[in-house]
């Protein structure tokens, strides 16, 4: 029997919370999930910063990984049989699941801001490089490295198994919603699945969903929505997310000044140059960064000791509502009046803006382009979910945006109580 | 108002997955959450190495100590007005709730018995030493902070407040039973704590259930049982817990005969010198040990290198049942063979045993007595509960061990296939 | 003390599935739970006919009944102090949430729409009749049956008061709609409640919900629009309530013609006249009607017999889309030639429509007027939920009407093979 | 194809609260389903009295008895393939299933002490008498009634089939009392049951579990427990059970003594006389049960008409702790006080007695017997569970007993006050 087919002698099952158990049967998955590569996924948070206003959101990526293997694997055990399913691609799916989120860093959102990282090019450079994952890929088939590598970067040619993983309806975001709403206690997050994996049907081109499944879709779409305001576009999570970016521009800002670091940042000094090995970018875990974090506390640059701190032990910004273009004359003279008394509006006085689409349409040509969903009929013919749905046509294609301004209560309620500038600043803010 | 009876203009809410809501409404809770001793819990995990087995076991104790404060909050909210409940002991037993396990380093298991450390000890240390928790408990009142170290050291003059926090069924077990289902996913660690708070009754000098309660209990009993050998003794974790034992072993014995690390091992000398101060202790979070752990795997020792490549990694020890008392000669001769193929035994040949009491009698003198549960009848009697639970009787003072063996099976499928001393091994092993 | 203010010497509770438990304090409640008017309840399922469709739906009114009851008391509870809330109308409050449904009979709405009787002029009738329940409010005060009355006529002079019984987000609602979720086990119904109660205030008159519990709001809106659409309207269930209708009309119809029952329709007589006294109504519950159905099966009309047998033994009728108005003369068609074949269409051919407004502005003037949703800002302003809420707004006033017409497929198929009219029919049915 | 192996053309989904969706693939099972026969025990209550302890247990045999088919049928697609597993026994097992509690009647437990009867004797006669049921099995294969039959009887040739159906733990239990948890709402009666049916492996003569699955088994033994007393032998549920089984009694009294009752009881004339037919059995449901009670409350013989009235409107008896073999002597003398003050103890002083064996040895011989469980050790031997579970040993073939007296307590207090019998009475019953 050839690697490819080699089944484990007992089926291994992992206990999880949101699937009760994950199955795995086949050589390859197993042997993937015991590399270093995919271990590490375990020093990763899955939900970044949030922990800091849900507590319960400590789960890492290793466990979000395993869902989406997970329900792929359910989903594909559905299709056996059916027309258009090629059961040959099989493998290339679990793989493709398992390994989707493989490239993520420590806190990548700001990390890829700042250092202009892309974690879906470190998942094909971990799947194509000398790595442990890309040798166990390589044994089952000379070009299946790259095969996988397509189907995560969405130009793979069978349009169907790409469905699967990326669309408005993959297995990813089914996963990431149910677990992330288990992890932090919310009542959003909850949907049939059950039901929408019997309802799911292969095509020629797409993943599609029988219409007597509407109200299923219907009811993930709308945990979706709220998933998105209530939890990752928390105002106080992104507090958090502000500073850890703040420290990342000050410590490159620091290196590039030649500053004298009481411990030498050896781990970061390819970020800062923007040169980022794999080999670099994979030792870069969470506790890495928090070691760095912790150390920094102590360095003597005042703000970069003071963000850290903040980090740390959860020393947050405070928050109003605010919207720049809106309010340019105030925005220009709150800079000027933190200038004024001291403190660096470019790392203390900052704007954070985050929106979302609750259901996008297909639209050709836009960078972050998703498969919509089709609905099949009765009579076989295939309609777009909110063609048929009144209350997703009520709700798509509405962008909402939210704007804040994040800054340092603690230091202006400091300011001497005399202060114009002081009193000032609390007009404008409140 | 003293500072004491401040209650926050508005209540604040964490949403908890086991709780649902954490209510705080006393200032004194709300600014010992936001100290960095406290903060500092959010990186330690509750479970240590529980991870490795459960994916889900991701969560810290800060997690926890939240939910015990909600706990006892919720027990004394029922208990105001009732006889021999005193209203002025309510903030101490919320405070000592919440800060009982603050001593809590990483991997407590492993370091306190490698470093010989006491976390209560330190726990104590820091509600006494010259901490942010300190001078928030003193803020209350002058002996506040000894008040609240009496109850979690069990010295306290009121038993009744100890027993909320320390005994067979305290608000501490009956949190973590849940947490730690909720998290690892287990079906074990269920039981109808609602109905237990509401039939608690306070007495003179203990917490009792009144006995229409008894069942409910019974399933708190037995859920103990069954969480304590389905997931706190597992045999894979503890597998990691050996590795992790021996690391901290082989970096001590390195350090006493001078070897030289890569990387000054600063956050470790007084651990190694077994003369660790507060402030030091403090620093040691998961994700520094985590980092050196990552460095070490780097170093030229190569048992350190390998022991940490594999806590990194997960790639653990394997086990057998076996009982060294009773297997001496077995033990003997496995020993010598590792001996002779190279394999350092003290190391790599680890005997690690489990027990369990699932429900104690109260054994005065003993080290680690634990108030037993007593039931009050309907005449207003107490009954020690395995008098009155046919259940409870029957398992009562059962002790159970559990003996298993650990060894590294890779090394020794890496042996010459020649080899007398492998075929010997792998036969005293089957 | 009083009747009105006397205490059970001990808090009752009773286990709930969908509140955990429902508390019991006063005397009032108590012994009104315990009146042959509410225990009555018992024997009327909440869901009617939906149990064809679910068969977990078979729970009964009592059930609701105490859970809108229990939402209410922890309304209450959180209210104690606050402005605009006069601790004077808590029992009136409870009275009221208890009693609110105690005028429905078996299979409600077919009775009501057949033998034009109305529920809620029972439920006055019986607060305010000679009955148990009456008696027992009467002790409280000589005119608080009346007041009762009043509430749950939405009459009564503090629009608070009635904005908990009846709103668009009263508890009525709340429970229900996670009652029915529940028992069917659909996974839509569930919503954060312990959040909305959380952020209820009361004004001068109405009950009001602060602005940061919005999308909790959303949530309960979405998932009642989804228990419409998914269990209240499923077309099985219509097809029983059709069989019912149709079986309440032709026994009707068959006593207005002198036909000689076999077992002399006492329970029903003065249905069939419209002169239904409150004893006569009281005396008819679910097993009573089932009783006769099954009676009824054996009677020599064969309309009657068959409906009956189709009702107890579900063998029910077949549908498909069907919209009389825009399909006129396919539908005088059908009628013809159901006539031809000798298939009474009057009992045999049936048009039913369901519909629903997910989310009702306030249109003062319209019979089913139910108060609007208001939001509390932190300004201390109130906004009408859709002004706030993207997610309402765009599906507020949106009504969906489903039009389905039912037929016995049976008896269709049973015609003979070669006849015209049977292939005419199912061209026009397919 | 033939019948037997006839498929739907599509899989049918019953929406259940318990195991989330029932499967039906088989028009066999899909036909059953649809039987009158079938049909009828939607009208039968799972927990007969139950509900007026727990208002949630309002659920028929109908719910369970698809359940009980859903797990037999997730255990065979286990079992596909596996040695000693007979793919021809697979529809016979579902089947014996769906139908083994085919016979039950209204209140089976009263009914058939009062009357004599068996259930079990009734569910063979249905499949083997002339029904619908009988027709259809017979479709399957001229014997197929039989075999079903047979199983359901426990003298089918193939053991291992019997111990899907009926064993110490068989789909039977694991759905009863997981359905009876949820609708009942307490918190005893899970166990992972998903865990369960993976290690469950088919052997020459009985279903065994792998010894891996100890613990979930030992879970699922003390749920069992558990839910023995706290939910089935309830002493509020005993109440209502003492006076129903003295309705039948006095109304069989009555029908022998010549009683003429208002309505011709016609539904009992032949349980009156033990003579009843299948066709008679199959028309007394609980609607019919329930009708009677309630004319019989207008009955003019004061002990049936105060006893329906008690049952109806839920007036139960009251009860205390008591043992008429230890206490003799006061037995006796209510016996006479009740008799003396002219309440006829024959029908208002009642002991009930139940008793529960949390986990029986195999005993050959006796008439209850259940196949032990037995694990699969790793070395492919069987162990008895009680040999190799602690827990489960130490609670096995202890049997407990709990014996109470019920009598109406209103009558009691409605006595003359300065009656001395009234006074010794309540000093006795105290």
């Amino acid at each position: 029997m050839t690697y490819k087919d080699q089944q484990l002698s007992e089926e291994k099952v992992f206990k999880d919370p949101v699937h009760r158990y994950i199955h795995v049967k086949d050589q390859v998955i197993w042997d993937l999930i015991g590399t270093p590569e995919f271990q590490r996924l375990r020093r990763i948070k899955q939900l970044g910063t949030s922990y800091v206003t849900f507590h319960g959101a400590e789960h890492s990526r290793f466990n979000h990984s395993l869902g989406v293997y997970e329900i792929v694997r359910r989903i594909l055990s559905n299709f056996e049989g059916k027309p258009f399913w090629n059961q040959e691609e099989r493998l290339l799916c679990l793989c493709a699941a398992l390994l989707h989120d493989l490239g993520h860093g420590p806190f990548s959102h700001s990390f890829e801001k700042v250092f202009k990282l892309d974690h879906e090019a470190f998942t094909r450079a971990i799947i194509l490089g000398n790595t442990h994952v890309h040798h166990i890929l390589q044994r089952v088939e000379q070009n299946f490295p790259q095969k996988v590598a397509d189907v995560i970067n969405k130009t793979y040619e069978d349009k169907l198994v790409i469905s699967l993983i990326s669309s408005q309806i993959d297995a990813d975001r089914m996963d990431y919603l149910q677990r992330d709403a288990y992890y932090t206690g919310v009542s959003y997050g909850h949907f049939d699945m059950e039901r929408i994996l019997r309802v799911m049907r292969p095509t020629e081109d797409q993943l599609v969903i029988k219409d007597t499944g509407m109200h299923a879709v219907e009811d993930y779409i709308m945990s979706r929505y709220q998933m998105y305001w209530q939890v990752y576009f928390h105002p106080v999570t992104r507090s958090a997310e502000v500073i850890l970016s703040k420290i990342l521009h000050r410590s490159k800002y620091l290196f590039e000044n030649n500053y004298t670091f009481k411990l030498n940042p050896i781990h970061f000094l390819s970020f800062f140059t923007e040169q980022v090995q794999l080999e670099e970018y994979l030792n870069l875990d969470e506790s890495v960064v928090l070691y760095y974090f912790q150390m920094w506390k102590e360095e003597e640059d005042p703000i970069l000791s003071d963000l850290c701190n903040r980090f740390i032990n959860r020393q947050l910004f405070k928050y109003i509502e605010f919207n720049p273009n809106q309010q340019m004359v105030a925005w220009q003279e709150l800079y000027s009046l933190f200038q004024e008394v001291g403190i660096d509006p470019s790392y203390y006085l900052v704007v954070d803006s985050s929106s979302d689409l609750p259901y996008d349409f297909y639209r050709p040509g836009e960078e972050e382009e998703r498969l919509p969903i089709h609905l099949l009929t009765k009579k076989n013919e295939l309609r777009e979910l909110s063609r048929l749905s009144d209350i997703v046509e009520s709700i798509s294609g509405k962008k909402r945006t939210d704007n804040k301004l994040y800054f340092p209560l603690d230091f202006l309620e400091a300011l001497p109580s005399g202060s114009k500038a002081k009193k000032r600043i609390f007009e404008i803010l409140r």
